[in-house]
C-alpha cells in the first residue's frame, strides 16, 4: 500500500530546484502566500503526505504523521481550530491550543511544512460559498452537530486546494468524517489519495482525543465505557459470523452497547448509538455479516462530548 | 493583462517530456482519466487557459478562445451541458448539442484540448457533495432559477480540479456567474486566475446566447429590445456623471429599462431589471456615480428566456 520512503539527501542533490530547502527542516508558514511559494519549491513527481489538524497534538496525531512519512517524500501539516465546523454552542472559543507543545512535536517527527494561517485570513469578507455534503446532517453526528460536516468539507476543501498534497492522512477515530472525505474527493474530483490510520488507544481503550483532557480524573477512568460497549458489539458479530449466520439484527447490537454505556453512572446522555453503512454512515436494521458494518457511539461524561467507533 | 504568447514549436522543442504532443493538434478526450494524462504532458510552468462550455457555440465562445489564445500556451474547452444548473421545468433535454459543428470551430481556432465528459462520470451514484453559494439564490437571478448557482458552483469546481488551468475565461454576458466564479475561486482558495471577456454582440445590440436560436424570424427582431433598455440606463446614468451628480437613484435606471421592454408586445414576461453592486449583484437603491453598478435584465419573448447586462 505505502511506496517506499525516498531517501531525501540524494533527491535534494539530484534537483537542483529543491537544493533551497534542506531535509528535516521545519518551515512554518503563516500565510497562504508562503505556504503554496513553499509548495511551488517542491519537484513535481515528489509525493506530499498532508496531515490536517486543529492541534491539540496527541499521539492519534502523531500515528497520522508516522504513516506520511512512510509513504510519501515530503509531509505537510496544519494547525487550524476552523470556526465553521463548531455549533454555536460548542466549544471553539476554548478548544484547546497547544501551538509551542505542537511544533516541537511535529518537529520532532521530521514534518518539513506546517501550515498555521489565521482565522481572519481563511475567512475573508463576504465569504460565501460552503461546500454542503447533503444528507450528512441527517446523519446521528450530523443531527448531534448541524452544519459540522459543511464546516468540514469546506475546510479540507480550502486546505486541500491551498496545500495541494498527493495523498491525505485522517483517523478512523472520526467515523462520520472519513466517510465524508472520501466523497468529497470522488465528487468534486480532487487528486488527492486519502489514507484512513487506525484508533489509536490508551491502555483501557479510550481512543485518543483532543477533547480527553477535558476529563477530570474520575471521568477519564469512566470514559473508557465508550470501548467496553463498542468491544460487546464486535464480539456479539463475530460470534453470529462464528456460527455460520448471514446476518444479524441490529437491534441485537445496539442492546449490548447501550446496556454497557448504561451501566456507567457517569454518562450523563448517550448522544446515541450507531450502526451505519460503511459507505454512507446511513443507520442500517440488518448487518450482512460479511458486509460488516460501522458501529459509533456519542455519549457525554461531565462536560465533555466523546465519540468512538469500531469498525465491523 | 496578457502575457505574450509562447513560440509553441520552440516550447515543444524545448522541454523533452512534452515532444509526444505536436503543436495545434487537438485532442478530444471523453473521460476524466485521459484529460488527467493529457494535462500531466504539460509542462509545469507552462499556462492552460481554459474555457468551460455548454457547447453550442457561437462567436461569444469564440470570443473567450481567442482571448485564451492571446494569454496562455495552451488551451481547454469543455463541452457539457450540466444537469445540475437546470430547474426541473428549464431546457435541459432540449438545449441545442451541435457536437460536431463546435469541435470544429474549436480546431479551427487552434486550441489544444476538449474535454467531453458524459453526465454519468460527472454525477456518480451517491454524489452528494455540492458547492453552494449561500446568498445568490435571492439574488434577482437566482430566484428565478433556483438551485442554478449551486449547480455552476459545483460543476465549475469539478472542472476545475480535472482541468487544472492556470487561467480560466468567462463572458460578462453571464454577469451574476461571474461574480460567483469570483467569489469562488477566493472563497474556496482555487489556483486560478479568471479572466473576464466582454459581451459580444449583434449588429442590433443583440448579445450572442446559445439560446437565441429558439427565436422565431419575429421574435429574433424583437429580441433587440434588451440591449436598447440597457443603453437607455446607460444613457441616463453618462447624463448624471456629466452634469457632476454624485449619485442617480436606482428607481430612475430601472424606470428607463422597463419603459423600453414594455414598449415591445413580443416581451410576454419581464423577469426582472436589476441595478446591483458590481461586487456582489445585490441590488442598489441609489448609485454612486464613480462606482458604477451592472444593470441586468432577464425578459421572455416567446419560449425563450433572455438576458442580457451593461456594466456602468
Amino acid at each position: 500500500m505505502f511506496r517506499p520512503l525516498l531517501a531525501r539527501p540524494a533527491f535534494a542533490l539530484a534537483n537542483r530546484s529543491f537544493s533551497s530547502i534542506s531535509a528535516n527542516q521545519l518551515q512554518i508558514l503563516e500565510s497562504i502566500k508562503t505556504f503554496r511559494k513553499a509548495r511551488h519549491a517542491i519537484p513535481r513527481d515528489a509525493t506530499l503526505g498532508f496531515v490536517p489538524t486543529m492541534g491539540g497534538l496527541h499521539d492519534g496525531h502523531m500515528a497520522l504523521v508516522e504513516h506520511a512519512r512512510n509513504s510519501c517524500d515530503f509531509i505537510a501539516a496544519s494547525i487550524f481550530v476552523n470556526p465553521t465546523q463548531f455549533g454555536p454552542s460548542e466549544d471553539y472559543s476554548k478548544y484547546p491550543r497547544t501551538f509551542e507543545k505542537d511544533i516541537a512535536l511535529l518537529t520532532k517527527l521530521g514534518v518539513d511544512f506546517v501550515f498555521l494561517p489565521s482565522a481572519d485570513e481563511m475567512y475573508m469578507p463576504h465569504h460565501c460559498c460552503y461546500v454542503v455534503p447533503s444528507g450528512f446532517d441527517d446523519l446521528v453526528e450530523g443531527k448531534c452537530r448541524q452544519g459540522h460536516f459543511r464546516g468540514v468539507a469546506t475546510i479540507v476543501t480550502k486546505l486541500f486546494n491551498i496545500v495541494q498534497p498527493t495523498h491525505a492522512f485522517f483517523g478512523q477515530k472520526d467515523a462520520a468524517q472519513v466517510v465524508l472525505i472520501k466523497r468529497l474527493v470522488s465528487d468534486l474530483n480532487m487528486s488527492v489519495k486519502i489514507n484512513v490510520v487506525p484508533i489509536v488507544r490508551e491502555a483501557d481503550g479510550l481512543a485518543l482525543s483532543t477533547r480527553n483532557q477535558y476529563l477530570s480524573p474520575v471521568e477519564r477512568k469512566a470514559a473508557s465505557v465508550l470501548y467496553r460497549g463498542l468491544v460487546r458489539a464486535q464480539h456479539l458479530f463475530q460470534k453470529a459470523k462464528e456460527e455460520g449466520k448471514e446476518t444479524i439484527e441490529t437491534k441485537a447490537l445496539y442492546t449490548v452497547v447501550y446496556k454497557e454505556l448504561e451501566s456507567e453512572p457517569l454518562v450523563t446522555t448517550i448522544d446515541y448509538v450507531s450502526v451505519g453503512s460503511k459507505q454512507t454512515m446511513r443507520e442500517m436494521s440488518i448487518v450482512d455479516t460479511t458486509e460488516g458494518a460501522i458501529v459509533s457511539v456519542a455519549v457525554k461524561i461531565g462536560n465533555c462530548r466523546l465519540i468512538d467507533n469500531i469498525v465491523l
